[in-house]
């Protein structure tokens, strides 16, 4: 039973990652009652707040309380009734998670695939739509398990074109890459906190537009138990989840402030000081200092002489592929990284599980400091394990992008 | 775009209340990965820490990142296939909320209804047993809308009789009323952090015994994108829900460490902490410091000449229901208690909107000078909006109840 005590580690990997430090003091705040003006208050300034975050006027733009996957599946189960149809183009896992979310929701799911390392061109897409004819396309911006970044800005053209509703998941590219809700004409956004945000995984932002809130109040049901005379219900299908009725949880955030769940207040103070760390700095400046992280590090691992995976046009800012050379084992160099430096790089899962590691440059850590300690760590590493490196490349060629840049 | 700045409010409704300080201190800790060897042995000791915080020998006890009633979704939506018979006994507001839930889930729901106030006795619950032949009996134990406590201990064995499941939400009641898992024979438990366990909303702990993990396990099925050769499927219905799959949630808590969500590490080092709170302090003397704050708190409000609600035999320890009287608003009771005072007390919902309010003192604040504050606070607002009040009796009536314990 002794306190918490946790070791000082560099979190280098796909994420979670460090939190900024203004995060965990928001977070360690005392509470107050739900309903109380000043938590309201708060709430009102959170969907004000996340709306900046995502480009975006949607008035629906709030948190679902759980981690990214929660706000995945509250707008594919509230959007999708058992047999509408759902295109879902897969380029990594979390392609294959929003397939197998819809399937679970009885959706009538169509898939395409991207290799991994790839992403779609937008005729790929359309090609399917008209194929397919979904009610929803479902796609994610940034798949960490293949570090790859899919353009998604012609597709809300494509989708308006074909009336097609457009959702996707951009947890792991928010903030250090660029997304732009209303302009790229995205019905539906959901993230999480624990990518470049900056914050701990537990609240999942979502935005939605009026196009998709209609399509959501369809199937507007008021719980039993707290019914008033006056609240109707809505004529489509009542939603499979209560916890993830969006329906409901906009009575929630709204003006009627109708209970639903306990707001988790915590997890509230951090994702708002979140967002104020990236409006604060400023959402250029921060997708600077990604791309700057993320080229360093990528010239830094070539320099290494180590081969980044995937189709770098496409590569995310925020995370890079290295394929492990042959004769090293990748597992023992990320434990003697994390034993011995405190940092900590990712593995990686499914058909690329051994065979790259992910190194990613995130939110507080997209530092230099945090890119150059790295690559000097993960050099080390290697050469006492017995690589042939061209010893100080890596850092000369890191620190060369940043000061190019000056 | 200011730091956050909460007013000092004493939060002595039914929940969210005031945190331990302790558990705001540890939500403020630096993360590590979610794999870190430092990471998974917390996770192994929060499972331990709450195996006694349940009183049970069940392996499979853990957390869902989610507020409490992504605990109670988690339960019914993994065990309950859609056609399943369930058996709801209702006695308040979320015993309709179990029901919906169980609904949504598309099971057979069959539901016995006590009057707002009272609890059930075991008999009647049993008879309703023998009519439905659930496979599930789901019940609350304590309904903070009505403030009553279901007593549970002959319910197991009723439910072992019959081969019926037995799942229960304690969410209100944990820490501040005793529950007993094993002794008591529930199949599964779920309940939040918010009430008495002293923390914030946001955590689910959740424990199953190994008769209700059989029938989750029928239902196996691993994700696409980190599925493996060796992994195969159960042959049972896969669960509706990814987020609430507890199949695939063991096997993220369990050895294989099988990918699911990102653990909400924050929320967990503060789910660490309330643990630690209650069982540093021992659980014996937190249900005595409870029952004490309650007998005060219901001592004092008697004594100010104001009806407590429902049937006082069952009564939570941890919160009571106060008659408004017919001569003032009560929503402007509360308001000036919050304006004036810095004390939030609760409202109330459905049937009981607008006629009680409820007073709770749980967790930090199951403590003799909150219970003195808010007695006093409210004698003097009631009696400036122009009660009659035998002034000073209600403060003595709880001290009483504080001396006689001397």
């Amino acid at each position: 039973m002794q306190p918490l005590s946790l070791p000082p580690r560099l979190l280098m990997g796909p994420g979670p990652i460090n939190c900024y430090p203004r995060v965990l003091t928001a977070m360690s705040t005392q509470l107050v009652g739900q309903y109380d003006p000043a938590m309201t208050n708060y709430m009102n300034e959170v969907m004000s707040l996340y709306r900046q975050v995502f480009n975006t006027q949607n008035e629906q733009t709030f948190l679902i309380d759980g981690t990214s996957r929660a706000g995945i599946e509250a707008a594919i189960v509230s959007i999708l009734e058992p047999g509408d149809k759902v295109l879902v183009p897969i380029f990594g896992r979390f392609g294959h998670l929003l397939a197998e979310i819809a399937e679970r929701a009885d959706a009538d799911v169509h898939t395409i695939e991207a290799p991994w390392g790839e992403v779609f061109k937008p005729e790929q897409i359309e090609e399917a739509i008209k194929k397919v004819k979904p009610k929803l396309l479902a796609i994610v911006q940034g798949d960490t398990s293949t570090t790859m970044l899919q353009p998604l800005d012609e597709l809300g053209a494509i989708c308006r074109a074909h009336d097609v509703l457009f959702y996707t998941d951009a947890t792991a590219s928010i903030a250090g890459n660029p997304f732009e809700t209303d302009k790229w004409q995205v019905d539906a956004v959901t993230v999480g906190l624990q990518k470049c945000l900056g914050g701990p995984s537990g609240s999942a932002p979502i935005t939605m537009s009026e196009r998709f809130v209609q399509h959501v109040r369809k199937r507007h049901h008021v719980e039993a138990g707290i019914r008033d005379a006056h609240h109707q219900d809505a004529k489509g299908q009542r939603i499979r989840s209560n916890y993830f009725d969006l329906s409901m949880i906009m009575d929630y955030w709204g003006e009627e402030r109708l209970n639903h769940h306990t707001e988790a207040a915590t997890m509230l103070f951090g994702a708002r000081e979140c967002a104020l760390a990236l409006l604060s700095e400023g959402q250029e400046k921060v997708l600077k200092r990604h791309k700057l992280a993320g080229d360093a590090m990528l010239a830094g691992v070539q320099a290494m002489g180590l081969t980044p995976f995937g189709d770098l046009q496409h590569k995310m800012t925020n995370v890079v592929g290295v394929s492990i050379p042959d004769e090293v084992d990748g597992e023992s160099i990320r434990k003697t990284l994390l034993d011995t430096f405190n940092i900590e790089i990712g593995t990686s899962f499914g058909p690329l599980k051994g065979k790259i590691w992910r190194i990613g440059t995130m939110g507080y850590n997209a530092r230099q400091d945090a890119v150059l300690h790295t690559l000097q760590s993960l050099e080390t590493v290697l050469r006492r394990g017995g690589c042939k490196l061209p010893l100080g490349d890596a850092i000369d060629a890191a620190m060369s992008v940043y000061c190019d840049e000056k």
